[in-house]
């Protein structure tokens, strides 16, 4: 349709979540085409490679030396600081997943190369994207709801993770009650200035070992008065849950819990619909394309990517405050959360 | 079908919802027969005599020194605990409408006076006799959802009240919020420990004049470490909403909101369902009869009725806490609330 | 709130349906009163009347002759037609549970009477005031949906009634489709021109000794082109099902199943709602109190009561024109179905 | 993951639809690769052929004597039959779009055809795969739901076709409502013996210059006694709909419109959702790709294709009655369509 050359974007670590990205920029995203995979453990990459027809490259560097528009850092999180200020040295566009760091010092000395580069930069934020949740935040913008007084987030897992992967993880408000921050900062549209939050270890006592929990409840504070409920749960038993309610001056906005399929039986038993998608790779497909049509949208009209530097940095922010408020056992502003 | 002679009640106050009260039992209630009526504004008593064929008494000691068998006190909230008092004096079984009063002391110098006399009590918490909400306390006593971890309540108004009636209201969390904390004991099945609160004037600026509040959010840490969000707004643009979340180990149970009928138009505009019903009479109707249906039970078995002077008390005492959570920016431990 | 005298409602006939029609008059319809019980089963009269504290009298002729404004026929169908003229010779308004008759010339017989009469008649279609059925007909009436190109219902009752009662109930079409052939004509406001039956046994074959059908599907031709499908099962393993779809030009109206409360249990086996109301009296007893508030206004302000003459005799001629179609195999054209 | 080589398919027409079977085949189908494109408008042919990466071949018998494994018919109805018994005599594997052909003896033919060279063989009824409607098949295979006794298929388009396509499609039974006469042979399970059509121009006045209809309601009846309601209408003002019913001995089993996404917004005008999916590319995309996976399922364990030619051929025929039906206005039997 287009005479325009696509974007050529290298993907940086094709584990799990990479390979999906390397795949769905092969074929899903319009304007977007997969230039060449790397990955520190070179099967991986070359595997990937041959199933979707582009090279592997067997170091980083050629990523960042190639003629390509933009890469994907993919890879395990401790990489991410080094490569962002790789690829900010390199001139590319970055699309990066969460998180920058678990430091926050390490955080800002990315982002200021990025910035500093002037490179587009996205974090990969995916939620903002789901059509349904982006639903509520439109109802926001459009002034359907009017304005925000009270939200509530519930996200829970269909299972915890494992220890292992726990450890290392920077805890249930960095690792996965980060997403909620960013929802709540996006469907407000409205910075956070207080947070308090109370957790417990319900599910997997193990967890006690390395000083986590597996389950919270947040309140969070808006700078425009608004109230935020979000509960987390490494386990619910039903399945994969997630749901953002905005609640405003003029009505409110839902996103509900999408279901495998929408057929039902009823017997005398009762009701019986099919089980919510297991996990965040099924729930959110849609939402991993849209990230990507947006970042290749915004790159082919010389647009900045629509979640920023900022969004990167700002959930992680109320993710400290949240683990210093369950220490402390008070209410914590963000700005006592600085760099060290 | 039985030969037991009913259970006779005398209502005392016939203002809005003692009116629906004595013809609740004058009509819907098996087992109960209205007796007497009283109001310190004697039309109002003649005119529902009246129309439900029972006396209207001059003087409300008439009721007490009468041979009816148990008294509903649904006057105006300061003369609840004389009322109280009076009824244990006169050994005539109570049932009270909330609260019993604003002041603790004085709550437990009625309670006192009730349990010393070994009269049987009941306070109005209807919400618990909702069939949905009470569907959501028996799955967990049945153990259907396992132990509770979350719970979320929300309860929104469909117009904030007038400013006159605000000024002796008590305040958000001792008027509005006090059926939701009451709600979080009963799904639970466990005490509160610990109070957090937030709220704001975001709808009616005028209860600022009198120091109260129109939205708010509130987290709860109960005994068992089971952690509830509560959010209230004085008007819900859409009409009012009353919904409960369980969430537990082993599922979640969830109460919705009653719609005024199960009729739908789906046109190019979208899909129209009807309004919620209008307000608390309208919607908790069913409640009302659940409860004296309870009360009647109880008391021809023999029985304890089922909300208790504990009931009673609870909830207050962790409405104190919220408001001193507020104005404190701090959790509150519910000893630390004390009657005076 | 009112000087008028209430209407005196007498009640003919108080087995299940008759005593919930007085048992309604007596105490939820506004500017009615309950004046007399009659029945056959003199002691069903005394208890009935016992309880709601009105004469039970001994004659169904003391009914006619008293100062009752309106009588409710209420008794076995096969008294209907005589108990219609009486009262159109005395001049009572009236109110009779449908049938009139299961024989056509009868039906006439008696609707004649009435009619020369000319006493204020209305027919016990009580689904008609079901709220979200009525919602349908509002749709329609108002616009919303346009004009009605596909009606679909559904009616399948929780249980087959016993033989013995199927026997004398005229058949599936006659019996339980009656409802649907009058809420067909209701809903869309157009009459019918042309039937087509299909039927079958496939759960209570004994049916086979009246030569009755349990499961049946019919098409309705109407006047203004309308086509609508009826289905009925005698037994629904989930419980009594009552569905109304009207889609026309411009959107469609729907009518769903309320079930017992908006609770629900989501457990790893899936989603658990309350089960569907048990039957007719309890799912439909907000439309009983509705056609007694519909009557008794229409007669307070003189105007015709809205389930006419007309409509007590449409439903019985499509039901004879299914039994036609069924028992010949072809479309039946309603001017075929003649009184004998 | 397997050393097993792809399935190699050739699609013969691009078109609106053959275009996106050649996509699925490129890129969403395990098993299976894109082999060649051809289309009788070559530029079309190239089009596709340089998106994908395959060759544009310049003539038809270019597809059949290649080394390709199995050829998609998507090209236009009327080169169906030819092309069917080409694929026959090369040996190729067929998928071809529904329908073989309007004419009974030409579809007899072309099956005959296949048949007789023993080539698997699978027709476009791609709705079987959609996941709620197969959820309603495997409700009745697995006994859920009991012996089926009703059906209820409702189809309406979001707006008619042009006068055009109409004229040489067959018409509203044989172009629209055909794939629902396949859904009630397969969420059945029972081959249909009697049909009973009613129809009516609501919508678009000018196809009664073709002879058709926009509004259908038709009554089948199955070898088992199951009767199954069809209604049909070529616009619905609230977009695509495509709903699918079992009532069975056990209970209902039912397949709702999916919509956009979960989203909503609730204000004081109401409850809003998202549109339903425009029309069948987006409705039914998880329906194509699931033929496909079957197809190549079947075709790699050496076992049948899930749509055979009986299923070919048995909805056309009910089509062919069911336009009897309407014209002679009486049930037709099955048995009196035959090849002319």
């Amino acid at each position: 349709m287009t005479a325009v050359a696509p974007l050529r974007i290298g993907v940086i670590g094709v584990g799990r979540i990479g390979r999906m990205h390397a795949e769905l920029i092969a074929h899903q995203v319009p304007g977007a085409a997969l230039g060449a995979v790397y990955d520190a453990y070179e099967p991986a990459a070359r595997g990937v490679a041959a199933d979707l027809g582009v090279p592997a490259v067997a170091s980083v560097t050629e990523i960042f030396d190639s003629e390509l528009d933009a890469v994907a850092i993919c890879s395990s999180s401790d990489t991410h600081v080094d490569l962002l200020i790789a690829a900010a040295e390199a001139g590319k566009a970055v699309f990066c997943e969460k998180p920058v760091s678990l430091d926050l010092s390490e955080v800002d000395r990315a982002l200021g190369a990025i910035e500093a580069a002037g490179v587009p930069f996205q974090i990969g934020f995916n939620r903002r994207f789901d059509p349904a949740h982006a639903s509520v935040r439109e109802a926001v913008i459009s002034g359907a709801v009017g304005a925000p007084h009270l939200v509530r987030i519930s996200s829970r897992d269909p299972e915890p993770p494992p220890l292992e992967y726990v450890k290392s993880s920077g805890g249930l408000f960095l690792d996965m009650m980060i997403h909620d921050f960013d929802m709540a900062r996006f469907v407000t549209g409205s910075e956070v200035n207080e947070v308090f939050a109370r957790g417990a270890l319900r599910i997997e006592p193990s967890f006690a070992e390395v000083g986590d929990i597996d389950t919270a409840l947040v309140t969070l504070v808006h700078e425009d008065g608004c109230l935020t409920a979000i509960d987390n749960s490494r386990r619910a038993a039903y399945g994969y849950d997630q749901r953002v309610e905005v609640f405003g001056s003029e009505g409110m906005a839902v996103s509900e819990n999408p279901l495998a399929h929408t057929g039902a039986v009823v017997t005398a038993s009762g009701l019986q619909r099919p089980p919510h998608p297991y996990f965040f790779l099924e729930r959110y497909l849609p939402s991993y394309v849209g990230e990507w049509q947006a970042f290749v949208e915004a790159l082919t009209r010389g647009e900045e990517p629509p979640v920023s530097t900022i969004d990167a940095r700002a959930p992680l922010v109320i993710g400290l405050a949240a683990g210093r408020s369950l220490r402390e056992g008070r209410p914590v502003r963000i700005e006592e959360v600085q760099p060290t």
